[in-house]
């Protein structure tokens, strides 16, 4: 049956209903899962498919994000007020899909939001996520003017043009804000510091909690899911798992049960910066809270004392946290804290985190997870180099260190027939410049075993 | 007490004697532990220091390998056969050092290998390490006219020139080759494999196993710490915690024993390749079965498929070992697989397993291990970029990749006074080129909590 006929209903209200939808067979097909079982799941609330029906329309290849899945990446892109163009961060949006990005998000603050967002809508075929309250505040002169009927008209305007998911930060409630006192960061969500600020400035509560009803009726009109913002997230391992952050987060427990009631998808955000040892915690008191509603993590950062390097830092524990039933892994480029991320940033961001995902998916034992790794390996031992960077990540880097280092050997001196240079990339000598023959280990093997 | 005084006799047979000896106490301050704590640990060989007398008394500044001290990495170096010449070598060497390398080993194979340790061991303060078996390879035609007089005479002149550690694939028996024969990738130890040979051609048993009391009697003699190579080590996932890894680390259990009771001091290498969820188990069976002897990993790489990245497929997996208690971690560069590393593959490998032991060093909850990273952010909640910089890892990339966003930011037609450029370096403005004003968080947290 196809989602076409069903319109007015979300993939959650349809699967509650019994219905397996199309979107609900492709991620069955994709995921190596039973369609039933897919279906099962996105109706108790631990699997969504976040797929605007205005995206769908214009060709979206619907995913599953949930703890059944394999874990899924997401690429942050988007300008800010003082950089980047629209088209530079439009070709990063291409790339970092290209590299395997599952979903990317909009966070673009700068000028012409609207457009360049109509265009990734446009042009990709995964996910797209977006932080509506970025749109509206640079629509205004400062987040105080924010009113809820502004804000429910740009995240109207944002669904209409086909996002499939959304960040608000509906959980940070007016009462939680001296728990960030003691921090040592503060609050370093952006959303979560605008509305922050708001709330103090005008002595009133969260207006994205006060208005969650309307916002979940627009949700609920074009299958937009939601992510639950973590506005409260630490921002350094000394703020882990505080008050603050636990507060915030068993209110979006009672969210999530609310928007399931309005027939919402719903995935909760996490952090942040976490040492590795409450990294699975931090997995199960989401689980346990939030019904098991899809965890989306930031990271976490293990670390803070590596700026130039966050995408490794947090590399580490968005693997744990994966590992431990986190279904959506945000990358961190190298440039986190220091700047907008160019070319290269995403690529080693996007490559860090399907690394992360695809570890976490070996260690949880999903069908099939190693099989890549297999193959690769096997090319590995048969020296077959062509085959071995087809299996990678990143074939073109892996290619160009290769020869980086072919062509350092021959430059050093060697010739061909004393098997470097040309000879290696030739194929025909069994060992590489690592080693060279006389030490090449899988050559040596050969010769032990007879192989 | 001055080890000088007791240059007969080892660090282990010393803490045995209750013997507190001047590098112990080194050890104390540096890792904040008591010089009896530091003692107890050496005696029962839970905690190693590798410090040859003849580098002793060149300079070498002795650090402590233990599961109850701060987990320490180690630079593979050396040059091969095929490329890299010696200076090129030896600033690699430098380097590493520079960036917080905890130890080094001199892996070359290629010319003059005595010529370049030598200068090693006169210029670096960290213990270096060996691999015995290359200098042997490289000095005959084949592995296949080595002999344990040949062998023994080059561990001791390299014992004689002040090496600290040594690896020798002691454990990998005849008997055990047939387990690898169903690997993916065999066997892809240098050393395993050269040794492998070795056993098969001449049909005789290991014969650095059969030779092991007279090394022992050379270590002991210049107290020359043991790293018990795990020549059978995966060369894949697929083949991680197999038959034939699991048969040779249980005789590096009785190797263990045997050596302490020449007075050796000993660690224990580990894997390799290993997927996340097996590398608890991976370490803990190396403690049961070895009497906690430091546990010295190779990553391990959690999964196959990124040739290129394999810092990162391994920083993870290193991670979790340290977490779980290996004492130190040998690094893996990106060049892992592909070729050998240039400079700038050196710093990434480094500084990824500098993340990765102080990652684990904060989980395992080590006095004070937080402290860098709670200064470092307090400085970037004060937005002091000078005092940020100075704290992390690698000040010069983090600072480099600032300005090129600042660049980027005033290239963008970003004027002075606007909050860009220039003006956010002077360290007036409260804000950075990643949100500009409006967005920062550090900034509207201040505003909303009237910090």
């Amino acid at each position: 049956m196809r989602k076409d006929d069903h319109t007015t209903m979300t993939q959650l209200e349809l699967a509650v209903n019994g219905t397996i939808t199309s979107e609900m067979e492709t991620v069955a097909r994709t995921e190596r899962l039973e369609p039933e079982f897919v279906r099962g799941e996105v109706a108790l609330g631990r699997l969504v498919i976040p797929a605007n029906q205005n995206h769908l329309q214009r060709g979206l290849v619907p995913a599953g994000i949930g703890s059944k899945t394999t874990t899924k990446i997401n690429a942050n892109l988007g300008n800010s007020p003082l950089s980047s163009s629209l088209d530079c961060e439009f070709r990063k949006v291409l790339f970092a899909i290209e590299l395997g990005a599952d979903t990317v998000m909009d966070l673009s603050t700068g000028p012409r939001i609207d457009e360049i967002r109509c265009k990734i809508l446009d042009t990709v075929k995964v996910p797209v996520g977006t932080v509506p309250l970025y749109q509206t505040v640079e629509e205004l002169n400062d987040v105080l003017e924010l009113t809820p009927a502004k804000f429910l008209e740009v995240v109207e305007r944002q669904a209409k043009q086909g996002v499939d998911y959304m960040t608000v930060h509906c959980g940070l409630l007016r009462d939680m804000i001296p728990l960030t006192a003691p921090r040592v960061t503060g609050i370093v969500s952006r959303g979560g510091s605008l509305v922050a600020k708001w709330m103090q400035v005008h002595q009133k509560e969260n207006p994205f909690y006060t208005a969650f009803d309307e916002l979940c009726e627009i949700f609920r009109q074009y299958d937009v899911t939601w992510s639950l913002g973590d506005g409260l997230r630490p921002g350094c391992i000394a703020d882990a798992t505080d008050d603050a952050q636990l507060a915030e987060l068993k209110v979006l427990g009672t969210l999530v049960r609310r928007a399931k009631a309005h027939g919402c998808q719903v995935m909760v955000e996490g952090p942040g910066h976490v040492p590795m040892d409450q990294i699975p915690y931090n997995v199960q008191v989401e689980k346990r809270w939030c019904d098991e509603a899809p965890f989306y993590v930031l990271g976490p950062l293990t670390t803070d004392i590596a700026p130039g390097y966050d995408h490794i830092t947090s590399a580490i524990g968005a693997a744990i946290a994966a590992q431990h039933g986190a279904a959506m892994l945000c990358y961190v480029t190298p440039s986190e804290h220091l700047g907008l991320p160019n070319m290269d940033d995403v690529r080693q961001g996007v490559i860090a985190y399907k690394i992360a995902a695809h570890a976490a998916d070996i260690a949880r034992k999903l069908p099939g997870a190693a099989d890549r790794d297999l193959e690769l390996s096997k090319a590995r031992f048969d020296f077959d180099w062509e085959k071995q960077f087809a299996l990678s990540l990143d074939p073109g880097t892996a290619r160009r260190m290769r020869q980086e280092a072919l062509d350092a050997a021959e430059a050093a001196g060697q010739r061909r027939g004393t098997g470097c240079g040309g000879s290696v990339a030739d194929g025909d000598d069994h060992f590489c410049t690592m080693c060279g023959p006389k030490f090449c280990s899988m050559r040596n093997f050969r010769d032990a075993i007879g192989r």
